[in-house]
């Protein structure tokens, strides 16, 4: 855990441990991605025929420290929060879904259920303090340092249990609008670019959402020259802690899956506090929300799927982990020219 | 087995029979289809949130003619021939290589044996007189009628044991020759569009591939009216038995799944015959051969997967299998909104 506030009474930022925590990361294995590139070139395929495939296996080898990386602990961690924003009407659920669809998620109901289960990952569901949503961020900061700080520590957590892929997701009525003010404040642009429909908004709903976080950014702005002063007043609690987990994650040198939009928001504050934060990163997928495609050009991140999804809950992710499992399958399990007797190219 | 070439002396072409099979087929079942699209909108999600997903599991409703499809016999077959026109150095690796590559699929060494263990795929493997390659199609046609319906009659037989979804694959070295020559006689343009550095040929070795296919042209083009004959003069065995596969699967009404540009250049054969024979076919990615994404172009199909892969064996359609798994996992197992007692959009 290193996600300590100073408690020494000094006059530094509050977040001044993560920032310490981003300085001191960790570089991955050379050694064991350099085995794993020359296993791929002793395959019986011709060199680089199975394209991003042979890039995960050796990009997990390396976060991995292993030659042959495994899949064994693949595990889904899907943090739920409430917000307060959800008051001005920027989402055609009400707020009660949250916990509904933790319900959902518990009793095996939701997608990211089935698709865990396809795919061969642990659901763990951590709800944040959902009876107490964040203060509407077009009134005042979404959270408070302590509450910011806890859903960060929450996030740590959760990365606890030495997942050897760990995958992220959230759930939360009104989230696109926190993940679509924090892209603003820390990428800019127009509010329009970044406010989309979500679950469903009509062309008027999308305007209305784009005016609230307009509405948001007057008020919040200039006091965010912060990417972790951005998410305490604009984020959430689940964006607080998917940051934490990803910080924490890339502290233990463990490679995540990241989903959609509201989780690549999230991940935005650490690459814009120390860039090459994410590195230990890949995602899933590009969602249809609109903003997300440009999000993932901020973060300098190819999605490996688009297939027009735009649920949330990790499912971008989880599918992707589809497409990751057939990477390490083939980079572990294959035969090398040698052992099947096959001629290489003359 | 619909593939009967006409017995009784006529001067019926030898494609008739297949002719008319084509016009024989019949549609996807429209009341489970509609069963599935209502099944989609109860699901705990907002509604065309799983985006292809959803796509996938109605088309597969239709054909399967079941509001909830199966993937319980899953099968992916890979046809395997040699080619006469390696003789003219359009491939880095030696014709050797088909044959030691089939035992390595029975070995279980290859990347698709690793893919379809992971997605769940029975494989089986038909070589195609691998001793006896093709002639050359610069000197002349590539198969005698014979050969052609026989491989054609390969590919059908190979749909006998009623999967419920079917994937095919190829090997064969120089058949991407095969498949360039193919798309430039169905599809025009010019050879170089057509021709791509397969298993991996560089510059010099493309440019000389895109001669050999220009003299293929000009040898054969005036005689390909029909392109059942332009699949005999320019295809392979490999190529007419995955036709072959690909129409017997449809007047079975069996959803299929295509690989790269191979298997789409075979296929593209029956769609030129008659258009919207491939309605029961999705493909499962677009390969990094220049010449797939022109081809999907000309098949009007979008791929599931863009991953960067050219190794064929079925490999990019084994992995899409993994995303079509998601997208049957989500809509046979979600509860609906009314199971899961989660509010619906007000």
């Amino acid at each position: 855990m290193v996600h300590k506030q100073p408690g020494d009474g000094s006059k530094a930022p509050w977040w001044n441990g993560f920032e310490q925590a981003l300085a001191a990361v960790t570089e991955p294995d050379q050694s064991a991605k350099k085995a794993a590139m020359d296993r791929q070139a002793s395959l019986t395929k011709p060199p680089g025929a199975l394209g991003k495939l042979e890039d995960i296996a050796i990009w997990l080898a390396g976060w991995q420290s292993r030659e042959r990386p495994s899949l064994d602990k693949a595990r889904m961690v899907v943090f739920a929060g409430n917000h307060g924003v959800t008051a001005k009407g920027v989402s055609p659920y009400p707020s009660s879904v949250t916990a509904q669809m933790v319900a959902n998620f518990r009793s095996g109901g939701a997608a990211i259920c089935q698709l865990c289960q396809t795919y061969g990952a642990t659901l763990e569901v951590v709800d944040l303090d959902l009876d107490r949503p964040t203060a509407d961020f077009t009134e005042q900061p979404a959270m408070d340092i302590e509450e910011c700080q806890h859903a960060l520590a929450r996030g740590a957590e959760a990365v606890d249990k030495d997942p050897d892929f760990l995958l992220l997701g959230e759930m939360g009525i009104g989230n696109t609008s926190a993940a679509a003010a924090l892209a603003l404040a820390l990428l800019g642009g127009e509010p329009e670019v970044w406010a989309g429909p979500g679950t469903g908004l009509d062309k008027q709903g999308v305007a209305r959402k784009a005016g609230v976080i307009a509405d948001a950014l007057a008020l919040h702005q200039r006091h965010c020259d912060h990417p972790f002063e951005a998410l305490r007043r604009l984020g959430g609690r689940e964006l607080a802690a998917i940051a934490g987990a990803v910080l924490e994650a890339r502290t233990r040198r463990i490679p995540v899956l990241l989903d959609g939009y509201v989780c690549c928001a999230a991940a935005l504050v650490l690459e814009r506090a120390r860039p090459g934060a994410l590195d230990h990163c890949l995602v899933g997928h590009v969602s249809s929300e609109p903003g997300h495609a440009k999000l993932l050009a901020g973060l300098g991140k190819a999605p490996l799927l688009d297939l027009g999804m735009r649920l949330g809950e990790g499912t971008g992710a989880a599918v992707a982990l589809g497409v990751v499992r057939g990477a390490v399958a083939t980079h572990n399990g294959m035969a090398t020219f040698a052992e099947a007797g096959v001629d290489n190219r003359g």
